[in-house]
């Protein structure tokens, strides 16, 4: 059987204690939602951590010993302390899993891994969103059928300000006339990233069973397989080398 | 005939008024090289700027007016400002080319816009470095050989901590053993990058002829066919939508 | 100026002559109104071939003299001589370009390029189709705005079975609830190749204004730099190698 | 635990019939050789088949009952039939995993997959390879430190005719002076494929401890997700569709 895996939902939880219509679909908060259902899994082992916490709950050692972090932010991107951003993005790098939800395009993690604008159209209306799997194959959409749909859910159109991805997974077509990338892959140093789109405060959509099997699927997919600090070291030479006339007169010139 | 095309090469220099014998090479700098061989080409209109001007010789219209932007620098990268570094990064995401040469790989701006380390071994001794040409169709590698030979150039070995290349144009094979994704090619936003690995300033190697041609190649490659802004809209249904039996009661949320 | 683009425009021509909706659009052959437009372009010299020509119009010199092939076939690929199938994905590979249209995504040469089904969804009934620019600053989506749409159109649903294209250049939205990558690029040997999906017979979609620009811009980029046979050469070493004890016994074997 | 995975390695056998040198290195042949050490894990469930056999030992529910296909080719691949070939490649697309060694780059199968030249340069002689590891988080380098060397091997160089890998794990450093991409996986259809350089027949490289860590890697990896037979649906629509004035006379036209 697979060692535990270590994941930390990381939600903003402000809307939930604001918003009486969010809060009635998330009485705890919407992290609490998306750790119970990944708690079902028996080889998660799942804390949560929010906003308001000191170091928004990721201080001490909880991203030193986080292997996937699962992100949901909104309203207050803006207050995620940069020093915090800086050492999730160094976990990422060294092997630790991130799944981005929804409005968390537009956090400080998503856009200094991608290094895009992640923008986007959007609308806050009566769509119904329709995801279609066009990568059935892939371990992130295993149980989910030839496509799923939402009631109703905020609307994402493209142009959306993302690198290429490695692997799209889902697109989604609203009622209204647009279509997004609303599942996709990127490798970034030895971490895996995936992007999700649905999952708009004011609607029930982490209820949904789809949603919830595809980020169930995901943290399994982000599992690390390394962890590899960053280094960039001076490296003695495998094969022989010519002699150097200049080496004695030559100044050392540090890399950086 | 194509319009002018406004290049504008950053240089740190620093090296060339302190060693000399990087200033033996380059004696009114780095910059200064690599623009005379770009202004060549008659449809290039080249600037230059350096660290130690104000703003990086980036402020006021300059990177407005840039169409693609060089960049060089190695010893001093903590020195520029993170305010031109955002600028420059949105320029790129706008459509602004971008060249980014050698230690440049560990430039702020170039680690922004890849999300990722970018770090790599190095050694500095005697190393001959042959890039090989592997894709020969790509406009960067128009008038280049199969290979080319660089009598002396630092060594740098992967892994190469960078996202998966939307093209590798060039794999370097050192003496000493190593081997390097040399030249490559990344979309990001509007703007095209390219990162091109020789240039170890102690050595004449922007007095390289194919070495010249590759950059020359690269600049006319990245021209913008865009420019941009960026923007996330509200955007109003294209597509009748169902009515919403809530909608009267519902708060309204911003989308950021 | 750049020097003349020779294109050659390839049609099936049989549902012209079989249905009189399809005449009615296209008297001539929806070859003929695409070389019509393309013509419209100085630097571009075009011919057309059709599948009752003696060897479809593609034997003698004529894949030789071509620098970029657009090809639209729907009833009969299984007519088009295997021959000329393998003398065009050679020319593709050397470095030809190739601009697959619509029903053309099963023709033998399209799926001999991807190697994969090329299969989809289809539906011939009212939709609208509404494609979405993802890649505003890519050459081929000069001019094009955010989207265009195309009053009447066939279907085409996802998963289409296609390798992860290097650029996605359009998604499309249909009526029916469906979406699909209307527009996409692989480079292929020294080839570029652009798919793109609308232009049904029974629509006059090739008349449409942005479905033409997208089509001429695509055969601008489609452009050949090199023409560079196949060869799997033995090549000698470019530095010294160690002495082999054992070279005076050992069996010659040629590669294949 | 995983469930068995039903493993097919495919060997020409020829060259260990006719030449000594081969056959002291791989007595049984190197099918057998490759089967013995993926056997290895309990998880695999091994069978072997070779070009001279019926059906070249893959008619049958062989390719039916097969998760993952390891195939060595060389002086014979003209002689593989198009029937099997065209079976072998259906299965990858359906989900069938596939595992490229060496000279198994020209096969038919490989080809067909990959719809390029898939030509390189080469060289029998007394080059020492070392292949980089540059992806040290992807499964199928588990256990591989930051390079391993091969004493004695075929020189393959670049270019290499392949589309770009969704993945590039290994770079090659010959002795000679060359480069090469020398593991590289591509996702097909809803299958995975790893080419793996090294091979040649006239050295002991499959008793080499890290290549065949590899080759059991990439097998674990390329275990199938799905099998979905091709399909190319007529598809009713999910929305509304507006009516249509002129269905009542508008002529059916098959779809192919």
């Amino acid at each position: 059987m697979a060692s535990p895996l270590r994941v930390t939902v990381w939600g903003e939880y402000r809307h939930e204690k604001k918003n009486p219509r969010v809060a009635a679909h998330y009485p705890d908060g919407m992290h609490a939602t998306i750790a119970a259902f990944l708690r079902r899994d028996a080889a998660n082992v799942v804390r949560t951590a929010t906003l308001d916490e000191p170091d928004h709950g990721l201080g001490g050692d909880v991203l030193d010993t986080t292997d996937v972090l699962v992100w949901w932010g909104h309203m207050a991107h803006g207050e995620v302390s940069d020093e915090i951003v800086a050492r999730a993005q160094a976990r990422v790098l060294e092997g630790m899993g991130l799944i981005v939800l929804h409005s968390g395009h537009y956090s400080k993690l998503f856009k200094a891994l991608l290094g895009t604008t992640c923008s986007l159209k959007w609308r806050e209306s009566t769509d119904k969103e329709r995801l279609w799997n066009i990568a059935p194959a892939h371990p992130i959409t295993q149980g989910i059928g030839e496509y799923f749909e939402i009631p109703a859910e905020e609307m994402y159109g493209e142009p959306f300000g993302i690198p290429e991805p490695d692997e799209l997974l889902f697109i989604s077509w609203f009622t209204g006339g647009e279509v997004f990338r609303s599942g996709a892959t990127w490798r970034r140093g030895n971490g895996r990233i995936f992007y999700f789109r649905p999952g708009h405060e004011t609607y029930p959509t982490y209820h949904h069973p789809e949603v919830q099997r595809v980020i169930q699927n995901a943290v399994a997919w982000a599992r690390p397989t390394v962890r590899i600090p960053d280094a960039c070291p001076n490296s003695p030479a495998l094969e022989p080398l010519p002699p150097d006339p200049e080496s004695a007169e030559r100044p050392t010139t540090g890399h950086r």
